[in-house]
């Protein structure tokens, strides 16, 4: 049986457009909401721009995550601690969560150029405190283009990738492979989210003083890296 | 009179390697150290690599402020703030402080991958409020891998600069685009250089990870730009 990637907050724009991307890419994904109802009507959505057979189902975020052996999770930091306390009984064993939530200070009122600081350093590393033993964190996604995503294009950015579980980082960055453009990097141990996560409010300030919302990144001086492998 | 680059610390890998650079592209350009003869020593060797006349010379530190309209400065953290408070009455009124130093926790004994946290948020604020009124401080140049700029090759990485004064970011990025390959980009405000001397940490955990010493950083997506104006 095919795998299922839960993208919990499916309905917001970068969780659609992650979920567009790999439905297009052929992997079964299950868009997540608090309302079940809109997460059906996004993954409709996704049924009919994908055009290649059914591939996109919605569901309560909790029905998603008890379904899926991936979950992403693209949620504003002002409800990710309580969002994943709440789902914390619906994750299976061996559930990867690969978590691309930005601790911007809009979560508090705040400018989206600038972050928060939280205890534990990033907001990968709170969730990670906060899933049951037997589920592996992931950073990643974090600087991505929800506007990208949710067109045709090339995604010309690198995802940097981030865990301490190297298995799940390969399996993520395989993942973040099946869009075409995008490169995954090896970033080391999950801690690392901490830069990762605070480089997408720099992004948003380069959006801003470019007149774009395209803006990503790319490392250079790395030698010519083979593919993820696929998985 | 053609300006005078002064270079704090430029007797390091990265401060040589600018000065290098900026002395080949025909810029004058002071090599400050602790030690004078060591600057001396170090000017140089530039000026006989460089090939094209008489463009660096070396002073002691506040020497090598007090001559300059432009200063540079690539020390470690760990000398950074004695370093500021005792060059304080060398600084001309006007002259435009670009500082380069990242907050590795190597100055504290930690790993390169990891950083502190300064209470001012990044070491150019911790060195904006320290240098007299009058001097404008522009973070810059901090993600510039040193091996690359000591040799032949192209920059091919992006150098973001930040600052409060509009003026003194011109005038930085300006200076930046002068070494082939680099593209200078507006980071607005000072305090982002949190985000762009973190950054720093992340590229030394993947030239780790690929085994090179050449990472850098291309910020993709943004309309095609024209080159700053020189200065």
């Amino acid at each position: 049986m095919s795998r299922s990637i839960a993208i919990v907050g499916g309905t917001g724009p970068l969780g659609k457009g992650l979920a567009l991307r790999w439905a297009r890419a052929g992997e079964n994904v299950i868009i997540g909401s608090r309302d079940g109802q809109r997460a059906r009507a996004a993954a409709a959505t996704i049924d009919k721009e994908v055009k290649s057979g059914h591939r996109a189902n919605g569901a309560e975020n909790a029905e998603a995550v008890a379904a899926a052996d991936l979950v992403v999770l693209t949620v504003p930091l002002s409800g990710h601690a309580a969002l994943l306390k709440q789902l914390k009984p619906a994750f299976r064993q061996g559930t990867i969560l690969i978590d691309a939530t930005v601790p911007l200070a809009t979560s508090l009122g705040g400018r989206a150029s600038r972050v928060v600081h939280l205890w534990q350093g990033s907001a990968a590393e709170q969730a990670a405190e906060i899933v049951p033993a037997g589920v592996s964190v992931v950073a990643a996604f974090q600087n991505l283009s929800a506007e990208l995503l949710l067109g045709e294009a090339l995604v010309e950015c690198d995802v940097i990738v981030c865990s301490d579980d190297p298995q799940a980082r390969q399996t993520a960055a395989a993942l973040a492979e099946k869009i075409p453009g995008i490169r995954a990097l090896d970033g080391g141990h999950l801690e690392n989210a901490r830069i990762v996560e605070q480089l997408t409010a720099l992004l948003i300030t380069l959006n801003a003083k470019y007149k774009t919302h395209h803006a990503g990144i790319r490392i250079t001086g790395l030698p010519d890296l083979p593919p993820q492998q696929s998985s």
